[in-house]
């Protein structure tokens, strides 16, 4: 069976490695040999706990995690994170510092102001329409964490080195780059990360605590909003969402066993990148809209002359099999993501649509 | 394509309606001729606005709801509205009832104590060991709304006609009944359902919400906990959990189209549970553990006449391709969850076993 489809250059929900799709599906009606679909399994069976415990490790390994940290999966995305790491890290009048790096950094700060926590804006790039990444950030050593965002969807800005916070414990959003590149993941008190870019669909967030953190949360937060709640149970105090936690095992899988880590799938991405930023700097037709050291490797952001030929490129490239390819409703232009699972042909393919589309409308 | 298929009675998740999972399974590479699976669609594209806003449509159907409600779809399970209702609600030092029929009312119970909310037990059968429905509840009238669980899925006991409250709003826990038998949507402020035992996989909570109860919603809240976020933005103010959403549009389009709405399925329903019953009431082997009066239609709990001979009776079920009947863990026996998408002849099929099982060990 060959069905219809495109290259798919979508910012969140995103593309899935192929094999992933094709294995879900073969196995949705009679999940192991249960009779049943995964999802119309028991969260308490063997063959789920076999799943989610199967994640976890999986994630751990590939991101070189020690015992002190644990893997949780939560819903609510990383939106409801914006509240969490507040409510359960800012207990006791402390402050803990943010870094603005776009919409995302500036939900966070929001989020934590509803709340009525005390934080300080580190270091902001605002002024700068968010097409960079502020350098030099001098944090604050009384700071219960430093909150950053990883990497930036819709400026298409990413740090390329994560900041030095002096011992302060680093939070971070990293929805839209974990497992795209190692890290040293000891600088963090807890990371997390909305499954549906590099890693599963929408419905799960993942979270990495480490034991300090997990320690400074209070009882007296409702429950499905303390981290401890999930580590207690192994992310199933209440019914987790078990097709999201599935498919993000099939992904860490792949990316463990066809990539080979994150180390191999850093080199596929670094040469993804590269091809189309080459590309930019080479044309004067296209314009890269992130300052050069800045620049996600997850999502190159870039204009044409004018609006209406970004829409004709948009169009065009639709019908020639690449989607996903119109820029943030909140800033126009045009964008590709390509995180993990958009493997380099497919980028190749968007190169050479590129410069032929320069060719004929430059 | 034939798969192994078994009976499927667990509790949740649960059973879904095999047409279901097909579609799922032949439009998984390729969503509507997107080129793109449900997996990797954008949420702002039209294919998934279709989806959310065809799902909310149906259900307005179904459930006979006249504009004053909104339906809104949510993460977090059942267990977050646990917290959510009291700090939506209970703002300003008022004071709610709530009927304690067994765990999951006492999960609510204890979440808005949490929160330090002003509540009162109105009623609660935990002195009966939770087997049966308080009856001629009183209610305080400043009470904001009255919490009640409409079923309850651990010791099989179900609301048989929603209690009279003297006018103060209902705010019900349906996640194990919704959509099984009509009712009038006029006495509730809100009610709310993990999907995944009558209407879909787990990862999404829909709640249905009344306009005045919408327009108590504080600003004060974050704004993942906030009901008028949901209702604002159609329920995508951030990444909604496309595939859960997507299978209830499926499940809910089955429910009106292929059975007939809820009152046909409330037919079924009513036919699927007293066949069990019936079998339980004629025999000494058998024994039911709720009252008679307050059984469930969705979980018809019983025992057998000693430990033993229960784990023989589920494990040679499970041999003869009917899984789940295992008790809940913290009550033992055996239970038989007949949601909505569990067919007649799955429970016609068990109620012979049942029979020949009493024949053989009787």
């Amino acid at each position: 069976m060959t069905e219809h489809r495109i290259y798919n250059f979508n910012a969140g929900p995103a593309a899935l490695p192929l094999t992933v799709l094709q294995e879900i599906r073969d196995a949705f009606l009679d999940f192991k040999g249960s009779g049943m679909s995964i999802t119309e399994i028991s969260h308490r069976s063997k063959w789920f706990e076999d799943v989610i415990n199967d994640a976890a490790a999986r994630m751990k390994r590939l991101l070189h995690l020690d015992d002190r940290f644990t893997v949780l999966f939560l819903q609510g995305g990383a939106s409801l994170q914006f509240c969490m790491v507040p409510m359960n890290f800012l207990t006791g009048g402390q402050s803990a510092d943010y870094v603005n790096t776009g919409t995302w950094s500036t939900k966070a700060i929001k989020e934590a102001r509803i709340l009525e926590k005390t934080i300080r804006i580190a270091a902001s790039s605002e002024e700068d329409d968010f097409a960079r990444i502020p350098k030099d950030v001098s944090f604050d050593d009384q700071a219960v964490y430093a909150h950053i965002t990883s990497n930036n969807t819709i400026k298409g800005t990413q740090w390329e080195r994560f900041p030095d916070t002096g011992g302060v414990p680093l939070i971070a959003d990293m929805s839209s780059d974990i497992l795209s590149r190692p890290f040293d993941p000891g600088a963090f008190g807890l990371f997390y990360a909305g499954a549906q870019k590099n890693m599963g669909p929408a419905g799960v967030c993942v979270v990495v605590i480490r034991d300090d953190f997990l320690e400074r949360v209070p009882e007296s937060l409702p429950s499905l909003l303390r981290y401890s709640t999930y580590a207690a149970k192994n992310s199933m105090f209440n019914t987790p969402p078990c097709f999201a936690v599935y498919t993000v095992q099939l992904v860490l899988r792949w990316l463990e066993e066809d990539i080979g880590g994150i180390e191999k799938m850093a080199q596929v991405n670094r040469r993804k990148a590269d091809l189309l930023y080459q590309l930019i700097d080479d044309s004067e037709f296209y314009r890269g809209t992130a300052a050069r050291d800045s620049r996600s490797l997850m999502n190159v952001t870039f204009r044409l002359p004018d609006e209406s030929l970004e829409k004709t490129f948009v169009q065009s490239a639709l019908e020639n099999g690449m989607g996903g390819l119109k820029g943030h409703r909140s800033v126009g232009g045009c964008r590709a993501s390509i995180y993990n699972p958009t493997p380099f042909s497919a980028v190749s393919a968007l190169g050479a649509f590129m410069q032929e589309f320069e060719r004929r409308h430059g």
